[in-house]
């Protein structure tokens, strides 16, 4: 993650929950009472956003010390201490609820992505996520995803090709669409091509797509699928697989699957900071 | 919702997704070329954030020309249309990804809310969100609640208070707590106190708090608890609570629940934008 | 006052007064001379907003030093010192009109709160300020307000009620107009009513308004309306009363006046910052 | 003015006072709702910023019409009509306050303008004013200086040179001060000095200043001094002069006389905005 | 390009022109004065950024109309009219230098791209850009070699991996470099090596890099390295390489030629915009 | 420069490259691995813009070191090392990019100012750019031209006027138009008028222009140009003078030469930064 980036994003989150100013702490504790917050997890999960800590911290106040006792990617579980911070408590109150609200969802998205992960139990597949992130959150979600052992898709339109249905239906045919989209882009971009048939796998791969997608399939059709596809072409199976239709697919052969609902679909995993007085 | 606002949140979020461009239809769809895109609901629940798909399409392009067929706060079911877009087809497909997150998270809330207020089954007590909304998302998420039939808690730390442990812990007792703030806050403010105990809830009465908030207490504390608060303070459970746990705290005389999970366990609604060419 | 609301203001004030640089300042000065610069008043009143002078100088160079001798809320007289700051005198130069602009306006609107509680002269009755501030500057103002001994109104139209004669008309009566926003705020939401006759101070009472604004009314009819309230609802004078006509509103019983000139009529105190060379 | 930049700093000002949304308003008026507003002065003074109503409320929504009765400079008195607004009424009075804040100031600045050029009662000096803007609105505020019929010094420490005492006792000498500043500008940016003393006045001839300023100088000074200025270089009073003080500088022939109260010691020209419903 | 994106760089661009106005034109011309703009190419080359010209006054200005005579891509001569805007004359002559630099910028580009192409001479070869962009312009710039007939290589570090010589000396080999960077990124991303010998070649290709690069060859080496590698993976020279050496690399059997001085050895296309009175 | 809008433009300039991360270096390099940059100057030159490299490292890791064997001005060759860095390997990667493209562009003009001079070749007659600089990049490139030896003419339509063909076309005369503007204008803001023939020359001197601008004249029409113009208004040659033609306007007495090409034909100068590992 470029921090730079993180220091801006949560700038914009602390002026969303803090605007003016907490009105409740500011009343009660002078600029200069010091205290501790320990950083709790009260579920079992797998932890990923520690940095936010430190990032979100040093920019209410440099002077805030963070100490961590587990990192990115750790499998905690309820009770444990993950990190410790110290300094005025009107700084630790005024970004409790922000980093919270970041740590928890992005540990969310790293124990689901960990889960399905066990879930499908076949190490030869790669799961990945989608673009179906949280609006404004989508580099906190694609690196979540990393540290819960998934792969990351495309990061948005600009940067890698997708030719559905629609591209596909206007082009005239899968060839003309990957032969129109070669011309215009360079040899970073991959193209990947949905298809849903045995001839569109067919055609994918005799007009030279990077990675072929099989949209909707079955188990079983997955499987037909990538033995039409040469090896140096990567397969990826999407859409409507859930957590529980996900071990069907081990053993397919396939190289990604890609789950929209690592993302869409967030339980946050539930962190809490007890803070000390008279530290 | 303030629209001012909301296309300000729409803007970066567009620019999160597209950046330099849509690589994809950029090269196969001339400018020209005009489509629809028809918004299709794949599941039960209440629809919430309609204004979303008009106010993001009119960023991009303001001759794109949106029709409503439901609006928010509808029960929609699966197959139901709920709108339909034309316009240049590379711009319908630039804006597709990002209102559709927004759209079906917002929806899955108010279908949380909905869902909530229906398992809690009495309607003398309304439920209320937390702070514990996504990181720039809150004005989004806050409607949604509304729209589901639920009421918003304070929007910040700038806009009510709450006096937790640590406060009255601090302060030496709830009644000089509630005193100090008191001091430093003006009348359209609303005080609201923590309390775990018949003596705290006493205390707070005492003290003029404006809200008692009882802390993760069983529903027959709660009922309990209530008996002790006179009817110009308002009274709030919070804490723990979860959908299979909330009937119980039916006909307890609370005035307000307020439940975490309403915008920290997000189920986005399935919701699709079909493309139609050659409209 | 959120520090870090207060650094992103600074950083747009600065950098319409210095746009790419101080032409006359670094043609001069090698940017390695050090100098001292002392804030002096030169009038008396009540200072505030001396975090401005560390938060602006800090954005500018970290490594400026700032020693206070006075703090926000100290009534200050010709003559006296109440901050030095030590750096290169580049820097020093580059933030000494933005700051005296700042400081000086905050400390002009302590001031005339300052003055207006005097000339009130009715411990019984708290002094607030309105939403006629400068725009851009309300946390700055709102918080100079509170300094000055005065209370905070609303923060804007997102935070706080007021019925006025508009929705009431629009709603059928203030029995109506009252129902209908409490259906859709929550518990933390107070809800105000501008009244203007005794029938109105009447039925806001009965519709259960949480303050009632006794609107462009005589100290003889403010006295009259406040005993028509009973003690759990606020009661409030605004409108039309001036420095001049304050007093006689003293005595009335009202728990609150709101004054419009305390932010919209602001009389800089002259503070200058005297630079010294070789210190 | 740059309406670009004044759109930008509209939408600043319209976050801050409406954030989220209008509690009040949203409850009450349905969004199609439709009414007027009639801009109307309640004091007697110089008006200025007329095209703010229009660009703040076709931000806000496009559809809002704006008719003018007056223009900026027009000398307006009380129970004037100088706008007519129409639009729907949440629109109308999401926009009022921010509008009339600034508004109302900028016809302040306007009016004290006019009022000072009438008091000097000498056309042959022009009144300018300073950088003792309010951070944020230096854009607006230079302009009503402009529209009350003064002029405006220098934007900010970026386009023009003001040497002054620290700068020549570090230089050595006016002489080397204007000197190593000549070496270091180019010919479109004019150096101004700043003088006391006959010598100093004598010294920034022969420096070549392009505009030399009498900083706190008598009325007799400024006479006196004024005879040692060659017609091709500006001369300029400055410095605690008050609209009490400020005729006896008529008949000195100096050119210019800058003030800094017009902009810091703003009282707001009082204008209201009277919603009218079933137009 | 993206239009949203493209908005928000011009409104800073011309921020950075106009800030608080233009001085000149705001005093000579009437706001309402009518005019129009023709756009005559003053040189021979190829345009690219014609959208430019309507985004940016439409910024400025919704109702100023622009007629196109020319396309992006087309070579025009000197003395052709490439476009003509019609509107107020002081919103015309407030975009018109902005305009200009970015226009001449984008066709200076766009023609040193053709004219490189030109050059080599052959058409199995395609040029392409680096990260050698003007900062704050790059999607301008990236987009204006895909007008020119190049392509484009990686946006930035995000989208695309580029392993040199110091992640290879600290990875050990470039297989263990390829390796740990495939575990870290998916099948989206792809990977490429910067090679200088043959036996560095070799490894690359069993490493299995998407491209491999030859950098600082001559154009004998390049001939003989293409033949080390499989048709599969895509072959790049790159470094040093000018316009005169370029037509050497003709014949190489080379992928792609990068080309860091289509980006960074600038010279703008020189078009003005005529403006017409009385139109 | 103001380092406060340096640092504000760098980290737009950062984001545009980095994004959400450096997918290679994050992949290779823990964060923890330490190692330094030099900066090598790779084509003879003078260089400018080394505070860049401070501010953007610093923006970066405020714990990187930087250390400086030249400075801004200086005449570099080929092979001279001008700083050096240190700091984790995967930050001076992440701002080794960004940093180039703005140091050696920077360099560019600051070399093709100074080869101007020299071209030149007469010391009474100062070289100045115009608005013809790259978008965005305004504030670097004049302190770019300054760096070289150069002037810098007004920085944008805001600080300077430039009375042109088509205002004094409408205004009537040139009289007429200097008239106008300098009713509207200050005394800090000159007025430069555009002339072409011996007429509008004398127009001009009459109407009191502070600067007359000889725009497309040759070298003859300026000398004689030259001595219609008293000394105490500046005289200025404008409009397609080449490298090649620049020295034909040695000894023709004219006070300036702007030159557009200064920045509008960028060669940036070659500097490298070589990375070391296991320092």
């Amino acid at each position: 993650m470029n921090e730079l980036k993180l220091r801006h994003l949560l700038q914009t989150f602390l002026l969303e929950d803090v605007s003016d100013g907490d009105v409740t702490s500011e009343s009660i504790f002078p600029p200069t009472e010091i205290g501790a917050g320990v950083f709790m997890v009260k579920d079992e999960g797998v932890i990923a956003g520690m940095q936010v800590i430190e990032a979100a911290f040093k920019l209410i106040n440099p002077a805030i010390t963070v100490t961590f006792f587990r990192q990115d990617g750790d499998v905690v579980s309820e009770g444990e201490k993950i990190a410790e911070v110290r300094g005025p408590i009107v700084h630790l109150l005024m970004g409790e609820r922000v980093i919270l609200n970041i740590l928890q969802r992005m540990s969310g998205v790293a124990t689901m992505t960990d889960k399905s992960i066990r879930k499908l139990n076949d190490s030869s597949i790669r799961v990945c996520d989608t673009r179906k992130t949280t609006p404004g959150l989508r580099m906190l979600e694609k690196y979540a995803v990393r540290v819960g052992g998934g792969k990351n898709h495309r990061y948005g339109l600009y940067d890698g090709v997708m030719i559905k249905d629609n591209h596909i239906a206007f082009a005239g045919s899968i060839m003309k669409a990957v032969d129109v989209v070669r011309q215009k882009t360079g040899h970073m971009v991959n193209i990947e091509v949905e298809t849903e048939t045995r001839e569109e796998v067919e055609e994918a791969v005799t007009a030279g797509a990077d990675i072929i997608m099989f949209d909707n399939r079955t188990p079983e059709e997955v499987s037909t699928f990538v033995q039409l596809v040469p090896d140096h072409i990567m397969t990826e199976a999407s859409g409507d697989i859930t957590l529980n239709t996900l071990s069907n697919y081990a053993g397919t052969g396939v190289n990604y699957i890609s789950l929209g609902f690592l993302t869409h679909y967030i339980k946050a995993l539930d962190i809490s900071m007890n803070v000390k007085l008279n530290v």
